[in-house]
């Protein structure tokens, strides 16, 4: 382990982190709100930390697999344990654990939240609710790629940190630099971004507009109303739901767009996702109109549309209290919760693409069982999945229901209902922020106890960053020189 | 497709069928029931078919994989058909799917019962329970080993079937002739059955005694009383216990006991499971003695083992209702019921081994990712597991879950409660009976539509016979001549 690049890096991102709180600082002076002097003392702790890191010199810039993973596991811990400040130096969340629970859910986009009631969210300050939204933004796309896009963070092996901390499977090198491909990225999201907040700003005041963007463009779902979106009109949840899709798909697939490779885009992920999507969409809304919940059949149609881009893009944004919905309906989120958006994007779950590998998978060995001497390869988009790919998926998917299950597990202690305790996992372990029962779209974690936070403070880490960088923490050999 | 061989097999199990209702027959006229007429229809209609499909010649035995699992999976789907209809002639059960669910349910192991209350239950004609419980006897150890004991099948390709339709990822020959296995292991069940029923005669009636102990080494779990064996003495529960745990213990293990190689016995699959059962037992014990249900220290322990035994076993016997106990009790037994027994056992669910080769695999990818260049082999006991019986395990589990989805989504239209729902296909697709919620120990699986129930039918049959034999039936090439 080279420890002295591991430090120095960390710095970077505290001396970023103390940038990106010059946006709720600004918010705060507009709003002339007391938060500021406790926004600015964590700018001074993270640029002080930050330089102090910065201090260590490293003549061996060399970053293996390792050094990779424990920095972007590092670097989102102590991002979260710095972002947390704000809201307990300010005793808007007087407890610190909370006050990370809510800074960690905001960084990994997942939005859940332990502010007991949607009256206790509209009476934070302005300033911290601005600094919520945009840790989401901030987290959706990834920190470290957006250091990457201004530093040269090390000698070309920058590929395994973005491997690390991006989502989904493989990172497809646009084009031969890595940094022109962070570049790229970030343009793509940013110019989406602006895009949303221009179509959403006619509608309601800027301040909401631009908290709602930074929600949606980080599939995070953090709103700064109580009611999460239901009090907006049915042109701005529209512009919401289409965007939340836009963010679940492969940001590689938009810039095959912009080149004109109009048929690579749309892949085999794309089109798997767009197909769950709009089935989804349609036996929900089905069942809507037919379980008789007073919707007409155009706000069935709409809640549902809301509902599925909302969950599966793990964004999780609300216009409905889906946890009254009828069972039926229930279990379909509950089943996009796991599948997740497409590789690539900033949204959580396992992915399509590696729902996609894993049924391929399955199906084949079905196939070889019957045929044992047609030996064939699996392929997604004619091109021929690597064993490893395949084996590294499955080890994926296991290590991904071992977490779930051990959380499960610890949070049960806490004696809630089993619904609350299964959603209330797989919402944090997936990074959407509702679950079912007494963490559905109107109610809160506030009531878990510090162990269980603490324990779904790690499951919305290791979802964001893909189960590995956290488990390789706990690995001793990690730590060996 | 070698049809003629598969409907020749199936005539062999029809008239193993018509000799198996020998047992409620006898039992028949030992009670003088009226019931005794309907058994003997059945008798004679199982002969007359299974005559029939003896007509068909045929001059090529060889059987491949592809008729191993189509001979597996139809020998069972027939065998239940033609086996429901006792309940079913003597209006004992009066709907013909809810007979076929009990009857599935008893030849899989399951337990589950659409007899909606324990007085239902102890209702039934003593003929027709001795065929309940009989039906878990059979199908614990297999119906197609039995026919292999009396029976050369087929030309020395005898190891496909065995394979098909026994439980876990590997079937060992202990010696090199496999119709020698095949008598070995049905020797080593009948003695052990044989042993309960010993030290169960002294403290209930033979007739309770019996079944019981065939519904103990099926790991099946009908009972022939209303409150399952909550009656009985605590001397009764501890042997059931016992043998509930032994009888999902590897039987190969109790074959290298008797060789006296007791170090190979006690391999790692069954270290694993006995330290499972072990910490399983203490934590519910605890938990139940802080929770207060006014158990006393020896009452809790004697639940808690009874009912860790019978879920991991996937038997489903209940001396206590589980579904009151706290969530943490109750989620690790839900954890126990996707667990399940060692494989080569009686028991159903995921197996123990298969756990601890997925466990092994994820390990061994993370240490893979942080050490790329040291490639090492997955070993378990020693022995390297070969990359074919990974991939297969993983498939296996995919698709496992596939089926659980799948259903789930199928039930949730009755419109029952997501634990009712949940647990209710857990319990049915590993094969262990109860569930929690509706379906718990002193529920029912009564109320469910029809399709629900041939879901869960087609559940419990995908979970006897290991998932693959079921699928192989829906794919159109396993048809072609």
């Amino acid at each position: 382990m080279n420890y002295r690049i591991v430090i120095r890096t960390l710095g970077f991102i505290l001396l970023f982190e103390a940038v990106f709180l010059l946006v709720p600082a600004i918010t705060a002076l507009c709003y002339k709100e007391a938060e500021i002097l406790d926004i600015l003392a964590t700018m001074l702790l993270c640029g002080a930390t930050g330089g102090a890191c910065l201090l260590v010199k490293t003549n061996n810039d060399t970053m293996y697999a390792k050094e990779s993973f424990v920095i972007v596991a590092l670097s989102w811990i102590v991002m979260s344990l710095f972002g947390a400040l704000p809201f307990w130096f300010s005793r808007a969340i007087p407890s610190y654990i909370d006050a990370l629970f809510e800074t960690v859910s905001g960084f990994t986009t997942t939005g859940s939240t332990i502010l007991p009631s949607g009256a206790a969210i509209e009476a934070l300050p302005k300033s911290l609710l601005m600094w919520r939204s945009f840790t989401h933004w901030i987290g959706g796309m990834g920190v470290l790629v957006f250091v990457m896009v201004f530093l040269p963070l090390s000698g070309g092996r920058n590929i395994n940190l973005l491997q690390a901390e991006s989502t989904g499977a493989a990172v497809n090198k646009l084009v031969p630099k890595m940094r022109s491909t962070a570049r790229i990225l970030y343009l793509i999201y940013t110019v989406l971004t602006l895009l949303q907040l221009a179509l959403l700003v006619f509608d309601m005041p800027f301040f909401e507009a631009i908290t709602t963007a930074f929600g949606t463009a980080g599939t995070g779902g953090f709103s700064v109303k109580g009611d999460s979106l239901a009090g907006y009109s049915a042109y701005s949840q529209i512009v919401v739901t289409v965007f939340m899709v836009l963010f679940s798909i492969n940001f590689t697939s938009f810039y095959l767009i912009l080149c004109g490779r109009i048929k690579e885009a749309f892949n085999t992920e794309v089109r798997v996702f767009l197909c769950i999507v709009a089935a989804a969409i349609a036996l929900i809304a089905i069942n809507l109109c037919l379980t008789n919940f007073g919707y007409s059949v155009g706000e069935a149609i709409l809640h549902s549309a809301f509902s599925v881009a909302s969950i599966i893009s793990t964004t999780g944004f609300a216009t409905a209290n889906f946890d009254i919905w009828s069972p039926f309906a229930k279990i379909i989120l509950v089943l996009l919760m796991f599948i997740g958006a497409c590789a690539g994007s900033t949204g959580g779950g396992l992915k399509v693409s590696r729902v996609v590998v894993l049924s391929k998978g399955a199906t084949h060995e079905m196939k070889r069982i019957l045929h044992p001497r047609q030996v064939k390869k699996i392929t997604v988009d004619k091109r021929i999945v690597e064993h490893e790919v395949v084996r590294r998926i499955n080890a994926y998917f296991f290590a991904y229901i071992l977490i779930f299950i051990t959380s499960l597990l610890i949070i049960s202690f806490d004696g809630f209902d089993l619904v609350t305790n299964f959603t209330g996992v797989a919402a944090t372990l997936n990074n959407i922020g509702p679950g079912l029962g007494m963490v559905g779209p109107n109610g809160s974690f506030a009531a878990f106890s510090d162990l269980s936070k603490l324990t779904l403070i790690f499951d919305m880490l290791a979802g964001r960053l893909e189960v590995f960088p956290m488990l390789v923490l706990f690995i001793p050999s990690t730590w060996r020189k």
